[in-house]
């Protein structure tokens, strides 16, 4: 069962009955962030590890400090064949803001072709259509064409605190020839791309101290120093406004500048006017020198993603908080190293605080190192070949602006050669309300891991 | 029934039940910006009215378009007679954050002394004691030496937006030679004050839009406009963090500087230290050229009450948010006008919006305007008179910070000279969690508006 009309033929059997498994997947409030999900994590995991099992495939369970990590393997091929390595999630996003849903995010909602949920993509879709392909695969075949590992972690969107460790202990269980990262996605719902490239990641909680209490704006205003102002006077210095640029001294530093054969190699073309169309507004963030694609790939950021200081419900306080917050984020670049960064930031914070008023820095465990992988690689190829063949037209390389945090250390864990895949789009609203993703990329996605077994092991016998 | 001897033996008689009835009028959680809490606030208000008709006062409710005022009064002294008209609130500030109070904010609960509620001083605590002091000479004496009108309204928390057209309406019931506003303090427990000033108010909420929806900070950082970046652009550049000015062009236009005899008379002196003794922070905030007390009462303010945007919950989420949003006040002094001042802002806000954004600045009806009264006055000196026999020390007088949104209409249209008075103290609480108000000063607001009752009865007699 090699070619892509065996595939179809296979996928068509197993659809109704791997719908069903998918959105019972999904029902999981898998949100790792959040320590009341903990028993949903884990009860999640659980439920996939059982699904994996019972397709003949070897299952083990890491107990982390943190949530689990799911390890399945096929190593029926035997040792002359080689071993590509799978890497997905099963931990998701909060939901918040709750009431922007219009189905409740853990209740699956299929319309229109697509599937409504937390984790409709990132990353149970992309992870369940790899799953469902290996397990249909070796249930209808008894084998599968080379050797195959799956890595499934609990805490991506937490920055994999808890998965170098086991990294370092597994290396033997992890060695691979290939690693794919099922995790990225393409520019276009009919343009397959294969990603060569992801950001790195540090995330950071800045907490602004003021008075002992909250105070009255009447008696107090022009005489307490408002942490909301000292707040809104430190953030709004990290960036200049007239060129976009980050102004943490040194924070461009160890940026690597692509060469040109990279940028040339790299689809770096999208018009500012279909962002316009898909989001609302014009993409007028970040720094003014580059293009859209280069700052959102080749380009280090920083983002406000939360702020918040005293009365903020319905209706008016004329409250001065005692204390005002921010979540901050970077998305770094090669050669940027998280925690250099998160130390300059730091630094940059502790000279802009003004009297008054106390700061503190909280640096988030977790962070992500940037990667580029070779665009020529067998791994890269086979995908390549597998998404041209599914949507008759060539792949895109393209560079991915978010983060799979763990990413490098799996690379260097496993030994392999590494690349990036997924149909994700960006219209997907992943960590956003009404998150979805399309029943035919389900099935396409499906095609591309099987397919990916049966090039590998062809191109390993040439 | 005159001296204060005798007041204080009739305060000994009706202590108990009275503090009873104050915990009562307490527990009302009557949060006039909350729409969730109409009915209490009616309640609240229908309790009020009884409480004061069971005492043989004339007792009307005015049902605004907006929560009642009660409007009580006592005209058996005569025509001959002056008429004093005292005016308070029962309406609260919200109660956020929550967590942060030790005892139930509807609970009220005595320790050391103090009584702790939302409302406990400002200003249910300072409106029961001039209720408890006039209730309490009526049923006693069956007649009070003076004409007494009571203004007690529902709206004072959010700014009054409904009764001016009512004083309006009723300007010949509202007639009196005197007002007393109720609703303010001194600046230490054994300092008593007559405050011959408040500044105005005005309240605005900022919404700074980004793209349709909220976006994944990976893919999209660095592309879209964060509005989270947008607002803490906009509102740093509201105030020089050099000199601590308000940056919006023309605000300080119309400031009033007061002259050199208002300056001797006021007490303007108030050590930074036990500033930093009472909330724990160096009061650094507003312009750097004026002192403390300058800033409290004398110089104009805009203070950001909260701001919002993205994931502020437990945990991180990579979002770059569709909105942000901030809610700023202004205290104003003679002779800034709140619609032009509101104005100044939105149009300096307008100016400030980077491309890509959009921003909307609301300015809420109910503004208050500032007020400065002569300290010479008799309303002035009775209040004098009364404190210094009660406190046994000379009165000082000062400016208040906060604002008392009515009051100049409420002078106006009463057309008698007015005075602001009470017993709060810095440390209270008000508009913050775990506000309290002191027994004895609940005791000493009794006797101090039953003595001016006859203080001014005298007067009018020499």
């Amino acid at each position: 069962m090699n070619d892509l009309n065996d595939l179809k033929q296979l996928y068509e059997k197993v659809r109704n009955k791997g719908l069903e498994d998918f959105k019972t997947f999904l029902k999981f409030p898998s949100i790792s962030s959040d320590p009341d999900n903990t028993a949903d994590v884990a009860a999640c995991c659980n439920w996939l590890a059982d699904y994996l099992r019972s397709s003949g495939l070897e299952v083990d369970i890491w107990d982390t400090d943190g949530h689990p990590t799911i390890f399945a393997s096929y190593e029926g091929a035997g040792p002359d064949k080689p071993t590509l390595l799978l890497y997905h999630h099963y931990d998701v996003q909060p939901v918040e803001p709750l009431e922007e849903w219009k189905t409740p995010p853990f209740e699956p909602t299929i319309k229109d072709g697509e599937i409504y949920a937390r984790g409709a993509q990132d990353n149970k879709g992309q992870c369940f259509y790899s799953v469902l392909a290996i397990t249909s695969l070796l249930k209808a075949e008894k084998s599968l064409p080379i050797n195959v590992k799956l890595l499934i972690e609990g805490e991506e969107e937490i920055g994999s605190p808890n998965l170098p460790a086991w990294l370092e202990k597994k290396k033997e269980e992890l060695k691979a020839d290939y690693l794919a990262v099922v995790d990225v996605g393409m520019r276009d719902k009919s343009s397959p791309a294969v990603t060569v490239g992801v950001r790195g990641m540090l995330t950071m909680e800045l907490v602004v101290d003021g008075t002992k209490t909250d105070l009255h704006s009447g008696t107090h205003g022009g005489v307490a120093f408002n942490p909301n102002h000292a707040l809104v006077q430190i953030l709004a210095q990290l960036r200049d406004p007239e060129t976009g640029k980050i102004t943490v001294p040194g924070f461009y530093d160890d940026v690597e500048k692509p060469d040109e054969e990279e940028k040339k190699l790299l689809a770096l073309d999208f018009p500012d006017k279909e962002y316009f169309r898909l989001f609302g507004q014009k993409p007028t963030g970040g720094e003014k020198k580059y293009t859209l694609a280069e700052r959102a790939g080749l380009r280090p950021t920083l983002e406000i993603n939360g702020i918040s200081g005293g009365f903020t419900g319905l209706g008016f306080k004329t409250v001065i908080p005692a204390r005002a917050a921010a979540k901050i984020s970077c998305r770094l670049v090669p050669n940027q190293r998280p925690e250099v960064i998160g130390k300059l930031v730091a630094d940059h914070i502790k000279r802009l605080t003004p009297e008054g008023i106390e700061t503190t820095l909280h640096i988030n465990p977790g962070t992500g190192l940037p990667l580029r992988t070779n665009p020529h690689s067998t791994i890269a190829g086979a995908f390549a070949t597998a998404y041209q063949e599914i949507f008759g037209k060539p792949v895109e390389f393209i560079v991915e602006g978010g983060s799979i945090p763990i990413t490098s250390e799996l690379a260097e864990a496993c030994g392999g050669e590494a690349v990036f895949a997924g149909l994700g789009l960006a219209d997907d609203q992943i960590h956003a309300p009404n998150e979805h993703f399309g029943l035919d990329r389900l099935e396409k996605g499906f095609l591309s891991v099987a397919r990916v077994l049966s090039i590998i092991a062809e191109k390993k016998q040439e």
